[in-house]
């Protein structure tokens, strides 16, 4: 007990590993690209190449969030913290989850029809069941993305701009988000960078140095225009305050910005992608499994994070099942872990 | 139309690539191990390190299915070739496996409840929310190893061994298990490699050559004693014969044998896992996607298939879409593919 989590190696040209175990042998291996950047796009280390290219997909919804406040829709429709922290998220379509972004969308006079991101079955099991126990479908709400379509709708709604094709490229909600995207993490995305999320919205792929520096920039302004600043420090204070709202119940988001109090914000990306930033230490993190496994990117976070001396003995503890991840059958029993290897 | 599956590189000391793709940008990269290996052990070809130790997991339950055979209990209780194939399966918990498995447990006398490989939802993502909106739970029926465990409590009964505890690893019934991967796939296993499984068994790690080694001798026989021979040819009849019982609807063992018309077997395991063998080239394969990643394996195969000349034009559209496996969003819009790079 209280032991940090194993270090990382070196930085280097190589990217670092994080072991899939069963008894006494490795299983499964999963290398990890990571960076570590500053406010002035300085790397403080990496492992393996910073430069490659790579999908953010939802790590970076709170730089797509900068919009809803720069364009007075925030304060128009007086979004709450859980609001704007929703509209960061990737969430498991629990019932707070679902509940307000229904009562948002009602609030600003539209309808979860309008919600372009389509349905899928909520990420939180134990809601998931309880939908077909409840005979129900789920909905566009259910979405893990939800949050994020609320906040580009009331975008739209706020500027008298069409709401329909609010998910095109070249719709003026998406035309804003992705110049956010450019001015933030200082890079100019070539057209055969675009692709399509999950959610049916753009999703353009950005060396993962530049994903690092953008999510430094959210957290200092290093370079930002004032405006910009302040709607970052706003979103990123929301996302700390309602930590529950970025994603849920048993959630690495949230249990990891809950352990950390404050001291740095955290989001997850589909295909093994986590960014964090602290404003404390002025620097942002990116990373990427490169075979786009989830379960090693928070086990990776985990080892940054500690790397950054970013936990105290408190916020490990609450996050070590997460990060050193017992791995138990059917019957309860531990049959192995994912963990960052012993050097 | 009608395009051979792309091409895997030549082999060689590196593993080959399975790519995922969004937009016109490769996102995440699996990296596989695999060979191919006649019933002589001569390797005929491999990519990367065939003499790495793997976790078969589920992909060698046929052959930890040999003394359901050789012990007689298999005739004495008149098994059918459904359940000889469930005995081998990995099955979905459609209602047609867990009926099957109910009906052979009261055929020999023994209850769901003597089972211990623990209860899971199903893998059959319908059937399992079918459960929810039912207000019922899944039961050890439902576990995907259902049908391995009604074979092993089958021995013990008709052996008049206590059927509790038969996944100890010291039980006689694992013992036996034990001794035919050793035997079959030519290989001494110490102590250090045997850890436990989803279902509560042991698991062995075993180098992916004697994997692949074990596959060929299943179906030529090469080296065997008559009765293992015998008893191994029995059980490849029975899965090629029923594939829906080795796995279900949509699911690639199933779909590969379907469309190989008896040419070949093929097994999934966890972690990233194949075998297949074929009696008519007398040959065996195994691979292991080194991160451990289902969605790789089965593309690997098919690529390995291809290699082989194992699949005819017809085989080959009907496993198309599950090989070069298009990637959807939550509306249906198409947004990358999972497939071999075009060399």
């Amino acid at each position: 007990m209280g032991k940090p989590f194993a270090s990382l190696p070196a930085p280097g040209a190589r990217p670092f590993i994080v072991e899939v175990r069963r008894g006494a042998q490795v299983e499964s291996r999963h290398p990890v690209v990571a960076t570590i950047v500053d406010g002035d796009g300085k790397a403080l280390a990496s492992w393996g190449d910073p430069q490659a290219w790579i999908f953010p997909r939802s790590s970076n919804k709170a730089i797509q969030a900068l919009p809803l406040v720069e364009s007075g829709a925030a304060d128009a429709f007086s979004l709450s913290q859980s609001e704007l922290s929703m509209a960061c998220a990737s969430h498991g379509g629990e019932t707070r989850h679902t509940e307000t972004a229904a009562a948002w969308l009602a609030r600003i006079g539209r309808k979860p029809e309008d919600l372009e991101c389509g349905a899928h079955w909520p990420y939180h099991e134990e809601t998931a069941r309880q939908i077909a126990r409840d005979g129900r479908a789920p909905t566009s709400l259910h979405n893990n993305c939800s949050g994020k379509h609320c906040g580009m709708v009331s975008v739209a709604t706020h500027l008298g701009e069409d709401v329909r094709g609010y998910v095109m490229p070249d719709h003026p909600v998406q035309r804003r988000v992705t110049a956010a995207i450019e001015d933030v993490c200082g890079v100019k995305i070539p057209a055969e960078q675009f692709a399509t999320d999950g959610c049916s919205m753009p999703t353009m792929a950005i060396p993962l140095h530049n994903l690092a520096w953008g999510f430094a920039r959210f957290v200092t302004g290093t370079g930002l225009a004032p405006e910009r600043t302040k709607a970052a420090k706003r979103l990123a204070a929301a996302v700390a305050a309602e930590p529950f709202f970025v994603a849920g119940s048993g959630r690495f988001c949230t249990a990891v910005m809950q352990a950390g109090k404050g001291r740095f914000i955290a989001k997850t990306g589909a295909e093994g992608i986590y960014t964090a930033a602290s404003a404390e230490l002025g620097l942002g993190i990116a990373l990427k499994v490169l075979d786009g496994t989830a379960r090693a990117a928070q086990t990776a976070l985990g080892g940054l994070l500690e790397h950054l001396k970013l936990l105290d003995e408190d916020a490990r503890e609450q996050i070590r099942p997460l990060v050193e991840q017992p791995l138990n059958n059917w019957r309860g029993i531990n049959v192995g872990s994912i963990g960052l290897p012993a050097f």
